[in-house]
């Protein structure tokens, strides 16, 4: 039921024709209310798309009443023409819905440089509003994917309130479209500004984390919508535990479906003198080619490790740091530790802990490797 | 003739059992002098190799009278063990040469945190002594490769003295192997804080702009070694200049021997606000592994170059960036410029050009694409 297991909320998916295949690319969310609260988070990216730059605007409300999301095109470096475009699909949806403008959020994925078809977008848009449904949830999910190849979707039940979700892209899969557009939603009465701490809070320990090939998209975009459907106020900390419960479910999803790959990787660096040093380290092993390249072949290859984490400025002393893949500690004190032999790196999940010996703090990295498949389909994409 | 083409240079390079192959794999070069003027730059990770933790003492004197050097194991992550192997080896060279160990540079490469089999390191050194030749350059030169297809020389001639040099690895040839490592030899008289001045320039606008993987070896090594023996003194900016053209001509050899690869990229970012702006910039797009791919594939896809420049906080206006890839400019003011259709990308040289509209500094980067080859070679090559 994803977006649409929490009371308040319809969804639709239809195929507007925007993508060559023929499947569905227009995705609507409507929150029903009473309440119309909301809150989201955008890529960094200082490239933003046109959809970003437009629902930060409507987001600086704390307010949404729908989102309108489309696959096909991400609608990214179009210049004014392109931003009119966005804002053209905030308004036709809005006129249909029968609500302004500025409360439709607008979240786009695809292919960067390329203006849209807007006639199929608004002619999609029409027909989504018209089969907006409490059962459209699952079409949607459907309708946001691009090289995903199952949709994602979340629901956590809690005390008479629910947090739903759906998302798409990010790891490996063509990762040009794979930007992480993500819609999270909820019954339960929160207000504005603790559904912005929640979701702050709830992405930095999962979507966040989640690092395929180091690449920022133009267009990211996380957004959470109440309907406060349900009349029950759970405390600021249940609320954020759940929506990180389905903020992480999703993350975990989107690591798992990532074509093109054939490792999720978690890199917990431990020990560490500050969660910013650990995350530092982490992404260092998550972007670094040699490492990810070794760990296809199933190589426990640990001085590509070091090597990764060498070039950061993480606190460690060099004689000190120990590596541990899938539970052998092949490098202890930054040398030679058990035999690399022991190491079974067949199946799909491998851990690598790094011990800095420099603090008490931690954080994990989720990443992939990078297979002959990743660059064949990034390779091949737009051409 | 290599690093023997300076008066003054003697060279060898042969088969200790190091590498499976059989192949090469121990080189010597020595000064004869009359001067021992020598200068190094190393690798900044801070997991330096046994041998950059020897050869830092070495040139901490600004001198060196000679240099080992081996593929076959980088003897990296190796503990204090593999520093006693290379501080031997210094050792049994400068025993056999009859000179101090303190005089003896030693530079590795191969695969880390593996000990190397010392009985053949040595016995590779005696029997590099014994074949020590003037003649004997492009023997050390080919005693160095790893995957490289073509040994890397260059002769500068100047008016009556000349620069010498040799290189291996970098570039996309199974890069933990393609540790850099380089020696320079000259036979103009150069005090030693010149000399160390021109290397730091020379190779800061060279070898150190090649940022093929965006992956930092353990081991890099760039050594230049003066004996004074044509007698000629050139001004410091003479000498700067043949050096910064002998550290081009390997660095340009680099590159496009990098095995894996099928691109030559140079990335050059104009109207930067400084240097170090235009560096980052570049140093974005060569580390993007979208871009990458794209660029293997023949697919100018110029919204992958924002989206990397994107990241970075070098000055500049989302909608003021132009960017030209071989001779079209794709881009205008940060949107769709002219078709991308008309951009040929089916020979090996890729021009990229980045307008940031924020200064009037520029810097070019070189790197390779990011292609099936590559990702086969390094997964494939410890196990």
């Amino acid at each position: 039921m994803t977006v649409t297991a929490p009371e308040g909320f319809s969804a639709a998916g239809v195929a507007a024709g925007l993508k060559s295949s023929g499947d569905a690319d227009v995705a609507v969310v409507l929150n029903h209310g009473p309440d119309d609260a909301a809150a989201a988070v955008f890529t960094t990216n200082r490239f933003p798309a046109a959809p970003v730059l437009w629902s930060r605007q409507v987001l600086a409300g704390e307010r949404a009443r729908a989102v309108v999301l489309n696959s096909g095109g991400a609608n990214a470096c179009t210049g004014p023409e392109g931003f009119q475009d966005t804002h053209a699909t905030a308004e036709h949806a809005a006129a249909e819905l029968g609500i302004g403008a500025i409360d439709v959020a607008v979240a786009s994925t695809g292919l960067i440089g390329v203006r849209l078809p807007m006639d199929k977008v608004t002619a999609g848009v029409t027909a989504a509003v018209q089969q907006l449904s409490e059962d459209g949830g699952l079409d949607a999910a459907r309708a946001i994917m691009t090289t995903d190849s199952v949709p994602k979707t979340t629901v956590q039940g809690r005390d008479g309130w629910t947090v739903g979700g759906m998302a798409k892209g990010a790891g490996m899969l063509a990762p040009s479209l794979a930007t992480m557009l993500v819609v999270l939603t909820t019954d339960a009465v929160v207000r504005p500004e603790v559904l912005q701490r929640a979701l702050a809070q709830a992405t930095s320990v999962s979507l966040e984390r989640v690092d395929s090939d180091g690449c920022l998209s133009t267009n990211d975009t996380v957004i959470v919508m109440s309907s406060g459907a349900s009349g029950v106020t759970p405390t600021a900390e249940a609320f954020t535990e759940a929506l990180t419960a389905a903020a992480t479910d999703l993350a975990m999803q989107l690591l798992a479906d990532a074509e093109g790959s054939t490792k999720d990787i978690a890199i917990t660096v431990r020990n560490a003198a500050s969660v910013t040093d650990a995350l530092t380290a982490g992404r260092a092993c998550a972007r670094n080619n040699l490492l990810k390249t070794a760990l296809f072949g199933n190589d426990p290859n640990w001085g590509r490790v070091l090597a990764a984490i060498g070039t950061t400025d993480a606190a460690f002393q060099a004689d000190q740091v120990d590596v541990t893949i899938n539970g052998v500690t092949v490098c202890r004190g930054g040398a030679i530790g058990d035999p690399r032999e022991g190491v079974d790196l067949t199946g799909r999940a491998i851990t690598i802990d790094v011990d800095l010996k420099a603090g008490t703090e931690q954080a994990t990295i989720w990443t992939n490797d990078l297979s002959i498949a990743y660059v064949h389909e990034n390779s091949a994409y737009s051409t």
